[in-house]
Parts: structure tokens; C-alpha cells; sequence
């Protein structure tokens, strides 16, 4: 069965901006899935913050295995009820990739725990990406380095935990740096952060950035869900693996267990 | 100037359950201070949940080095409001102590963005520590191992983000093991968790956990604040370090910053 | 095409000590690759000290996506030339599955950087390996936790490197717990320390032990290999991707490499 | 008492090469002292590669916290007898700051375990280097970002280890990245690569370097020592934490220790 992907797009500036519009004409979320669907080994489908539960009912993300987000200006418009709902779905099992500024997602800050913070220029000038670890499966086929003419620079310090592994760093030629792909896991869910993505520039039609984005949908992928890890259970006295006795005070009831929130 | 700790505790179970009274007659907290404090180079304060703004007014986290947290019945009660201000001081440099029950606090698991889940019995088994990080500064002038007579049982799997380092591990009677002791850094604050302390129990009486609390709070301080972490400032092209013009379309007005929230 | 593996045993213990010669009537390597090869995407071939070059010939090493390494009392008697090579090829992204009492041996040792020492005790006590990161794929359709009703006790510390990840902690009955199943990359290669194997004891009869070892065949396996990470290529002035003079005092006639050693 | 650090240097070029000599006519150990002596809590000594066991006899390895390293075109003169035991001073808490050309030094290859290459170009370019980890010890004062007029280019990928941290990230004018500072800790001994440091550019009369050093020396400091790590001790039945009785077939007799080579 292939893996089941969703790209999530906030879809405002492509239909309100005409240069995102020009280059964009389908949607972003549209474009993106193509990228990500040129592999036959994944499937792809499209969801917008404008549908019915912004496309991410409860049913939905229990058939998505990977999910990929893509937001910019109506981070605040997204559902804080879905935020967690998608949030369970990660910390289960889902994977996620937060395109760009999905940095400052309300999903990405929520599972970072953290700012989530950077600096920023729209200038259009040149991406330098360096791929500092060829041997990771989202490096995987990439050349040692690849260019995008124009991007948004984002610059360092970006206030997100230290990863569990830094893949790609950005080269800016106003002279930043910047951490550009980087791995969590939380919970049993694997997820990517992939800072390239300014809606002004036709970013999604490098064929670099989708085999980045293949590789990152296929290391994401968990084919299964842990709902325990969601649970904080009792494990009665009597049930222990290793006799023991009940010793001391005790101020639970046995059998009731912590509720998660 | 000696690092400035202020030891927050919950407060409920030591006036209302007999059995925790005549463990803690002052108080949780206060027996937590008196661990801490007793290391010249730190000085302490208490606050407790029934306080006002539960004792974490701005001001006063202003002037903290290093937040102890110790909940467990009223996780439920601390204001979001509040919890969001902690936060902030986290990310700005603070450091942040979590001691056992307070795995499933708001602040916890607000800053982790994980479900901080395990398994639990409370038994009063034997616990056993052992060192697995001897030269990390919180285990300085450690023994190989120690034990808790008593202690509740936690079991993983603990559901929280791999740590920077663990340098604790737990042995349970019934069976278990539990990384029991985990360093993270979030924005500029250091964190660290530290399992034991169920309140039916003397585990505050023990010296070798008040030497685990002294290292924690010597290596959570930062004498800085790093309020940069938390914005997202504009960089102008006329202002950029190497020379560049303005290419392609543009979203934003310059100077124009991104918020936080 | 299959994951090719190649299990590579000491195999004198089964040789020459009655009680190994019992469990192991066809050597340790040989139940191993059982174990393994009892899936479909997985080819198994097995070596031994005693071969020619310990088979281990640069052609056979060129051939192996994981090799599995098995070694206890003759660590000394491997070439030093042999664990250079077996190193060569981890870094170019060879996978390395070390087992037990290979915690000592010299290519572990290599790879690490660090002294590996442990603590242990030959009890035939019992041993249970928690899951402490379910999501991870090496942990992939385990229980939460599974026995060993004997075992050969190894402690903490164990001074190894903070790992990528750690996925199993063992408990034993005498009361230490240790960092069972550790992770790490080197260069390009995936490596991944499993603590279980003492060869006095089933244990490579023991099936949830099969599904570990398979689960980290397909997790260590690289399908490409990375040479160019063994070398320091000079870059020359005229081929800079940003237009650049040369400047300064120069050391070097241009074009001349660094070597590796 | 101060931190006592020895500043070690190879003392070739700066007596071989005009333009090195007129940069640093002391030797670059001795500037490299003076800037990491300029604080009174860090006292401050010199060897030199020529020196009798190259200055670092047992009895000095044994009075150093932490160990300086810069060493370019005689890697290979360093005798490997010498290495094993700056690498067990490392492993036992000694802390080592590896500079510059020193990614290939004997002593860093070896705690590292991996290839420690790179890509390089001596065209005395621009580098900038930003700190992205604005929190950790070793940035304590540092500005977001600061220059070097000329350096030598270090490109990506580095082959070492994920680090437990990356604290700065280097810019180059010609379009290349490189990770610039890296901690990790390798038994108990805390270790830090640092880039810049060139022996035909004046790097080591920068006074943010000297920052850079002191903050690493301090971090790396560790005023206890840790034979333990270096050995593998047998814990006998009888002395077991929990009550347990030999069971099964046994290969050593007891109270043999593992030896460490």
C-alpha cells in the first residue's frame, strides 16, 4: 500500500495575490502534491484551512500518514480545536513536514514547544542548501548541494529545539545562515522541517526540493499508531512482573488512571 | 551573587492528607527550599499555587535564575495565563526544574509539546538510580547509584522528546526501569527532569537528591536573558551585511515584524 | 533486491566450551543468520575469524549493505588492518549491528571513540528490555517490554556516546538496568549496539530477539554509498560559486588535496 | 583555583613561513594562550609538538582541566603512544578544545570515530560566523554574529558526529557553510571543535575568538576525574543489590575483570 500523504495549504495568497496567482495558478497545496506524487510508492491528496474542518476531520488524519503543512498569513485562522486534534494524530504516529512558514504554525510551535523564531528578508536573492549529511534518508539522491535563485532569507537564530539531526543547512547571499532541514520525533510521530517555500517564487517547481520532499514523506512514514503513549495507566501491586508488597501511604484508588489533559 | 532558585509547590496534599503532613509538617516546597538552599552559592524562595498569580507574578520571574516545579492534584488549577509567562522566562533563559508528578504539568508539557506520558504504581517499592552520565554536571560528586527505600513507580515508555542527555536511570522493584532523570534546552532555558518524589514518601528528606537539586539548579542558570529568541525581526535589504537588491515579488511592507503569537 | 547482511561470528565459544557447543551446535553465527534471514527481504550470509581475512575481503565488505558483528574472547586476534576496512565502509554508509560482548571489540571501539566499558556479572539472572521509543522503526511490532529468563548482567555506566536515540533499556534481577539498544550514525553508516547474546545462555533462539535484529537490518540499511566523506578536496579559488579573489598568505599549492590520514 | 588549561601547538610554521612568523612571532600556542589567559579564572601553560613527549607527559595530562589543540601539516609526527593517553585523560574528564586544521589531528580522529573531513579553499575569503544556539554556555556574551576578514574556507559535509549541540555555524563569501562550533562529550570528557583559526590570517588577535575560547574552556572543565569509565569490573553474585542465585553454564571465573585493550 503506498503511503498515504495530505498537503495542507492555507490557499489565501495564491487567490488574493497576483504574482503568487501567476505562479501558483492551481493552489500551492496543488503543486506540492504533484511533487509529491510523482512517486508511485506514494499517494497524495489536498486539504485547505477553507474546507469543513479545514479538511482535517478525525477521520481523515486516521488515514493519513503523512501529513504536510504548508502556512503563512492566517496562521491564527486555524482551528485550536484541530491544532491538538492533529497533535494526537503526531504524537500516535503520524508524520508531519512543516513547509516554510509553517514555522510559525500553531501545529509547529505546539509540538516544538518552543519560539519557533527567526529573522527574515523578502529580497529574492539566492539559496545556496548544503546537504551536511549525505548518509540520511531524507539526503537521499541529492546532489551535495543545490540552489534556489530567489528565496525568502531566514536567518539564525531559529529558537527551535536542538533536532535530533541537522540534514540541510542554508547558504544566503545577503550573508545568513540557516538551519534548513531538520528531524524531531515526538511522541512516535517523525517529523521534518524544510525551511524553503516564499510564496512569491516558484520554489515548488524545483525538482530538487521535490525529491527533498519525497524523501522526507518516506522517512516520516510510521505504519503504525501508538495510542498508549496518550495514557498514563496504574499498574496494580498485584499485577507486577517482580513480586512485590504494598508498602507505605497511598493516595490513589488502585485502577484509576491519570487522564492525559 | 548566589543563583536565585524559587521553588514552587502545589501545596494541597501536605495540609489535607494526613500521611504527606506528618511527612512535610511545613510543606513540600519548604523542605524542597531547605535541600536547595543549603548550598551557600544559591539562595532560595518559596511560592505556592494559592498565592496570588500563585506567587509568579512578572516581577518575581523576573528576578528568578531557576523555576523548581512540584504538582500533582492541581495541574488542572495553575492559569493558562500564567503558565504562558512561565514560558516566555523559560525560553528567555530562566531555568526550569520538574520534579516527578509535575511530568504531566501544564508548563511541562507545554514546553516539551509532547504527551510527557508513563505508567505508574504506587506501591512503595524499591527505587535504585544509577548514574548513566557520571562526568554531566548534574551528577558531580554522585555515587555509582543510590537508593529510594520507597518511592511510586514510574514506567516507560515516557513519552517525551529524546533528551539533550539522560543522566539518570530508575530500577524498579516490581520490574520497571525509567529514564529518571533528562536534560533538554528550550529557547535560551535549560531544563531538567528528575522523577522521584511522590509526596507519601521522604524522598525530600534524602541528601543525595538534595545534591542532585543543587547540581540541577548550578547547571540550569544562565545569568542571561535572551529575549531575541522570541521575535521575528524584519531584516531590511538596504541593510543586509553583504550587498544585494531587491528581486522578485514581494508580500511585506518592509520593516514590518513578524509577531510571536 | 534483498538487504544483504553478513553475520560475523568469533566462533570458539561453540567449539570449544560444551555448554555454548549445546545451544549453538552450528555456531552462534549461524542461529543469528537464521534469525535475520527469516525474512524475505533480507539475504543472510555469515564469516568467521578463522576464515581468510576474517572473510572480510574489501570485495565481500563492497557487497554488504549490514554487517553483524558477534565477538567475546578473541577481539585481540582481529587485524587491525580488517577493523580499518570494516571502519571505511561503515563511514561509507555500510550498516553495523553490534552485539553483546562486541561492545569491546576493536571495531566498536573504533567507531565510538570512547572506552565502552560497562559493569557485568554472569548469573544467568533475568533481564527484561523495556521499549522506551516505540515509534522508533528498530522497535517496530515489539511488546512494550520482553524477557530474558537468562542473561548476562551488564551495568551502567556504560561509556558509550550520548546515542541518536535510545530504544531499549534492560532491567536485571540483581539490580542494575542498562542502555540496551543505542543508535548512531558515523559518516554515512547506521549503527546500532544490542545488548542481549551472552552465548551461554538461548538467547538467539529467543523470536522478539529475531524481530529486533531484523528491524535493525532494515533501519542500518543505506542503499547508496558516500565515499566523498572520507576526503578533504580542495576547492579552488576559480570554481567558487560566489565570484571571490584570492587574498592573503597562502599555504598550499592549489589543487593539492588533503589526505585522510 | 583556576581552570588550568594547556594551550598545545605544532610550532612549525610560525618558524618556517614568513608570513605566519610575522602574524604570530611568539608561536600561534603562545597568542593563543594570551587570549585564553585574559581571564583571571583560567590560568594558562604551553607545550609544543618538539617539547620531550611533546610536553604532554602523564604528569601534566594529570594537573590539565582542559587541553588546547592546534595542529596543521604534522598531524602525522604525533607519536600514537602519546595520543592513547591524551584520549584517556579526555575519556577520564579532562576537557580538549580541537582548533581549526586540528579536524584532522590524531587525538580528534580518534574520540571521534568517524572521518572528520571536509572541503577547504585558501583564498583568505570572508567568513562570518553566527551563533544559532544564543543559550548554551559557550555563546555566553557573544553578538549575534561576527566576522573574520579573512579565513580559511571549511566546507560541508563535515564528517563527524551529530554533535550534542551546534553552537555556531560559519557563512563564507565564496558560497559555502560550515558547522563551527560543535560540543560533544566522549566519556566524561567535554570536547569542542572550533573552525576558525588559520595560520596565515590573524585570527587569534580577534578578541570575540578570545571569548569564544575562554567560554569553551570554561564549559569544558570538569574538576573531577573518572577512572571508572575505563574499566569493565565484575560484580560478583554474592554481592548483588537484590538477592539472586547463579544459575546456567558459565564462562569466567569470577572476579576477573574485563580488561579495558
Amino acid at each position: 500500500m503506498p503511503i498515504r500523504t495530505l498537503v495542507w495549504g492555507e490557499n489565501i495568497h495564491e487567490r488574493t495575490n497576483a504574482a503568487v496567482g501567476a505562479i501558483y495558478p492551481d493552489g500551492m497545496h496543488t503543486q506540492i502534491a504533484r511533487l509529491i506524487g510523482a512517486d508511485s510508492d506514494i499517494s497524495v491528496e489536498t486539504a485547505v484551512l477553507q474546507d469543513h474542518e479545514h479538511g482535517l476531520s478525525e477521520e481523515r488524519l486516521a488515514r493519513t500518514d503523512v501529513l504536510v503543512w504548508w502556512g503563512h498569513k492566517a496562521h491564527g485562522d486555524v482551528s485550536d480545536e484541530i491544532v491538538e486534534r492533529v497533535a494526537l494524530h503526531v504524537w500516535s504516529g503520524m508524520g508531519l513536514i512543516v513547509l516554510h512558514s509553517g514555522h510559525f504554525s500553531k501545529i509547529f510551535k505546539r509540538i516544538m514547544g518552543s519560539p519557533c523564531a527567526l529573522t527574515w528578508r523578502e529580497a529574492g536573492e539566492r539559496e545556496r542548501l548544503w546537504v551536511v549529511n549525505p548518509g540520511h534518508p531524507i539526503a537521499r539522491g541529492l546532489p551535495p548541494f543545490f540552489e534556489l535563485e530567489n528565496e525568502e532569507m531566514y536567518g539564525e537564530p531559529f529558537s527551535v529545539p536542538e533536532p535530533l539531526e541537522t540534514v540541510l543547512i542554508g547558504w544566503f547571499q545577503g550573508g545568513e545562515v540557516f538551519r534548513s532541514g531538520l528531524t524531531y520525533r515526538r511522541g512516535a510521530g517523525n517529523i521534518f522541517y524544510f525551511q524553503p517555500g516564499h510564496e512569491t517564487y516558484p520554489t515548488y517547481h524545483n525538482e530538487t526540493i521535490g525529491q527533498v520532499l519525497r524523501n522526507a514523506a518516506k522517512w516520516a512514514h510510521n505504519p503504525n499508531r501508538y495510542a498508549a503513549l496518550l495514557s498514563a495507566p496504574n499498574r496494580p501491586v498485584g499485577e507486577a512482573m517482580e513480586p512485590i508488597e504494598q508498602r507505605g501511604a497511598k493516595l490513589h484508588s488502585s485502577g484509576k488512571d491519570h487522564g492525559f489533559t
